[in-house]
């Protein structure tokens, strides 16, 4: 029953009216002949895939869930997902955005990045198996060793292969200083030079399934006479079959999923509990430097979280306006609009609109933004110029948190209030908006809470480098608004943006003081704080949007694209309904520590 | 592994010192000799039985669910809901505020409350079961025949019959106009004077199951030639056994259960597609008004739902201070705390006592405003002054939509908060949290969906009697304020609740303007409004509870009972971070219905 439909035309104008991509990557030699044809091209046919193989399988991969087998410590996906999952192998989808040294296509992450969204929205549970494989890749491109990445790379790279990351253990998630698992190295003999590892970890997404020939797990232990916490933590990579020299698969290693747990959603992807019973792996990086090692894909996951919840945005929003143009319920206050029909739709209801459009806001100013990060990477990896890389690894770090915290948070409001337009049966399980409510609500949790994320930003990311990072994309809206300043139809946009940019300046300069006094005031202003960075952010892109917007029909007149009016009407939206927001958030952050540690723990 | 302990203490707080409900009830000749300890002991009392009997059954009924045999139209009801019915029965607790004249116990209806929001507390969904029977009971109190009164309030009142309210069709909900189920009158024979009902409804909550004897549905149905649309309505009871003259059961009713729903959440409560096949029932009240008398039932439901996600926020809360008490996660920012430990308890970190204590704020301010509510019922029903009862009836209507949206918002957000305490086991099912989030969100949907509470409070209650019935709580505030005016320790309490006060009023007479120009403008403000709203009546209560807290603190000295010590840091918490809120709310109040009328439907 529920329907989805690829948003190419909101890509493309992120893609090529906004961000200018083919001309943003001009500067990046691999990228430099990459047309706006060749991408819309890719993005159809990835569309097609998300919603002609994927999106099918959805509902009923929550319904049917992943079924563990004790015996065997194996995992069955649902029904349709290992197929699938061998044609998005076949369709070379694996490959798109990775380097050409070992097998990948080499397009840019941009690219990726819409092609993900796409997949998130059509089925979140699925694309989380190929999803860490991403990771898995990266992290061995930047911290493995030789034999390492020709081991494993051109597998990974062509989706023969997943990957995971093992982090968690039943005692510490956020908390990786005090893992307990083990790896003893091995001295002589056959396997001189590796390690066997001891332990167990729990909440591994895409920990054991039947869709990939082999599984290789990073897995972070600590090696003997490590320094205590998150210092002695080293990375290993231990596969699910051992690899023989040839590339070939031998004998299974003695890493076993012993059970998988029973969760809120996200049903079709196995969240396993993995045993290592002196499972045979090899080191990635240096000892006890693994936690730095894990942040690259950490990194990337972080963004790829984002990116789930605007996937699930869009989906809920496209399926919520069908049924609110669909369904019909009492009259328009303000007088009958379908005076033929027996009640009016319910969209007439400026309260079911004001549910759509926050959904809509929060979809699209969410792709400008996990766009421009997508090509904030794009520069990191393949810019010739090093003060571009640097810049744009700038901007990525401050950013990546706000896209994984804001855009989830940002996704459980919009998936809450595209499933209560269908009043009742929002409800029920068949009409399919319970399920991203409850897949979305993951997303605030996993690859560090939305709290760790707040103090990520506001300690580390703002207040760590005396806000030179915030400066960078300060001095992008300021230039915004400078250019616009001449600009009469702009000022509706322009003067918001503006205030909320001076009011951030203020925010983080009074909390820069509090914290100088007490760190834990970071703590309690920090989750506002964000909040309040993701609406400037937001604030920024929509205004760039809204100018394109009105550039296009200055331009085309009186036959202008309707979905340049939508695009105005929207952003219009944004900055009347949902910007307000922040009024309340400042003043909650400045009201400080005090309020919340007043309180004895006792008392609680 | 989850816990709940019954909030006596707070309960008691609420009713004794803060509404001092033992003096308030005089005026009601038949509560007047109620004493604090009566009440005590029956709290204490109902607290074991939804602990010790309902808790237990919570996660296993969610995981279990309930089943329906197509073949015999039955539901079979958890392991254990039955047993746990007969024991509801047994101990006298259907009765506890039923007037004696069928059979009832008798006593306020303040303390119904109390024990129904243990019991939500325990398990939503069974609780749900003899819920809907105390609204079938007003509804035939109210408005039923002395035969029908004498077939089924006795029943009703033991409990060894339940009730049901069946009002929603497939294709209409909140627009009851819309309904299509028919009553022919029956003219002649045995059954001369009654009707056949034939229709099918849907979403009837405890719709069918194996708890009662019988189950009397009372449904809304058209006449003949009745007029179209609401006006047209008229209500039914219609037993599931037919009822001999002698009271004993007769042959079973042509209403059938052809279905149960599969849900997100409440999955130990039978929702039920019901077939009316020519079933035998009776009119209750006039011809065509069987609305107005369905809302007898629906706003005794609409403060029942609100209770529902108080219970789910209380216990909810009460489980994720014990996790943060005992969970150790990283250092405190500001340094160690319990540095003989490998890490500190999170409950250091202010963001987990923000989560915590937004949960807490809104348990303990939604209890005062419930037992308050439930204090002006037993007025309307009892007070031996008539401006008495029409006052209480007054702040009821006004209240009924706060305590319906404004609680079940605030469980929603407080479960979730609860939920992230725990990471990522808050995700997992055993753990018990993700279930209160998946049942506490049906309470924003039925019942009429928050959004339709917000129509009820700002068109009809408020503006519609010009603001009559809000100044009559503005009185309450006013005076409120005027007395505490020269009580030094109260004015970080009274200058916030007098300055919100002024902004509603403010906000309420620019509406009322809008609105008059164009009605729309009230559905674009009113979820804004009943918000804010919200906020205001929780600022009164937690300013009044304060109040106590600090007499208290004044009176006892040193060695202060440190309840009232929580109570008052809960309240400074509530004025700092919860309170501002309001500020982005009235702002996007304000934006208007242009922002989301602008855009074209086909642009959606």
């Amino acid at each position: 029953m529920p329907q989805y439909t690829p948003p190419l035309r909101d890509m493309q104008f992120v893609l090529h009216e906004v961000l200018k991509v083919t001309d943003e990557l001009k500067g990046c030699p691999r990228h430099a002949e990459v047309d706006a044809g060749t991408m819309n091209a890719v993005l159809e046919e990835g569309g097609k895939f998300a919603s002609e193989m994927l999106f099918p399988l959805n509902l009923s991969g929550d319904r049917e869930g992943c079924t563990h087998d004790k015996a065997t410590h194996s995992v069955r996906t649902p029904k349709g997902f290992k197929e699938a999952y061998a044609k998005y192998v076949e369709g070379g989808w694996p490959a798109l955005s990775v380097e050409p040294e070992f097998g990948g296509q080499g397009l840019p992450v941009v690219l990726n990045q819409c092609i993900y969204e796409m997949m998130n929205s059509a089925n979140q549970a699925w694309t989380m198996y190929p999803g860490l494989s991403h990771g898995a890749l990266e992290c061995l491109h930047a911290h493995g060793t030789e034999a390492q990445k020709k081991t494993y790379l051109p597998k990974l790279t062509s989706g023969v292969w997943t990957g995971t990351m093992c982090l968690t253990e039943s005692h510490c998630g956020t908390d990786l200083g005090l893992l307990r698992t083990k790896a003893e190295p091995v001295i002589g003999g056959e396997a001189d030079g590796s390690y066997k590892l001891t332990g167990q970890k729990i909440f591994i997404s895409a920990g054991e399934h039947d869709m990939a020939e082999n599984i290789v797990h990073l897995v972070l232990a600590r090696l003997p006479d490590a320094p205590q916490g998150s210092k002695g933590i080293s990375l290993f990579a231990v596969p699910k079959f051992n690899v023989k020299a040839d590339g070939s698969l031998g004998e299974r290693n003695a890493i076993y999923c012993t059970g998988i747990e029973h969760k809120m959603g996200i049903h079709g992807n196995a969240t396993a509990q993995l045993s290592l019973d002196g499972a045979t792996g090899t080191l990635v990086g240096e000892p006890n430097k693994g936690l730095p090692a894990m942040f690259v894909m950490m990194n990337a996951a972080r963004l790829g979280v984002g990116n789930q919840s605007l996937g699930l945005t869009e989906v809920a929003y496209q399926n919520a306006v069908a049924y609110a143009k669909d369904r019909r319920q009492m009259r328009a206050l303000s007088g009958p609009k379908q005076p033929e029909q027996p009640a009016d739709t319910i969209i007439v209801h400026p309260d079911v609109r004001k549910m759509l459009l926050t959904a809509r806001a929060y979809a699209e100013g969410g792709r400008a933004l996990a766009v421009y990060c997508a090509l904030l990477i794009d520069k990191m990896i393949a810019s010739d110029d090093e003060d571009e890389r640097k810049e744009a690894g700038d901007l990525t770090a401050l950013l990546t948190p706000i896209v994984k915290a804001f855009l989830t948070d940002n996704g459980w409001i919009a998936t809450s209030h595209c499933m209560q337009v269908y009043g009742g049966h929002g409800y029920i399980a068949e009409w399919g908006m319970e399920q991203y409510v409850r897949d979305a609500r993951i997303n605030m949790i996993y690859e560090g809470t939305n709290t760790v994320q707040s103090l990520d930003l506001l300690g580390r990311k703002v207040l760590g480098d005396n806000g030179a990072k915030l400066k960078k994309f300060g001095k992008l809206v300021t230039e915004f608004i400078e250019e616009e300043g001449t600009n009469e139809a702009m000022q509706e946009f322009v003067n918001p943006l503006a205030d909320l940019g001076d009011k951030v300046t203020k925010l983080t300069t009074e909390l820069g003081m509090k914290a100088f006094g007490n760190a834990d005031e970071v703590g309690a202003a920090a989750v506002d704080y964000l909040r309040v960075a993701g609406h400037l952010v937001f604030a920024y892109f929509w205004a760039r949007m809204a100018k394109v917007a009105l550039e296009k029909k200055e331009e085309q007149g009186e036959g202008c694209d309707p979905f340049y009016t939508a695009k105005l009407h929207t952003a219009r939206f944004y900055f009347a309904k949902l910007l307000p927001e922040t009024a309340g958030l400042i003043r909650s952050a400045r009201a400080g520590l005090a309020p919340l540690m007043a309180m004895d723990e006792a008392l609680f």
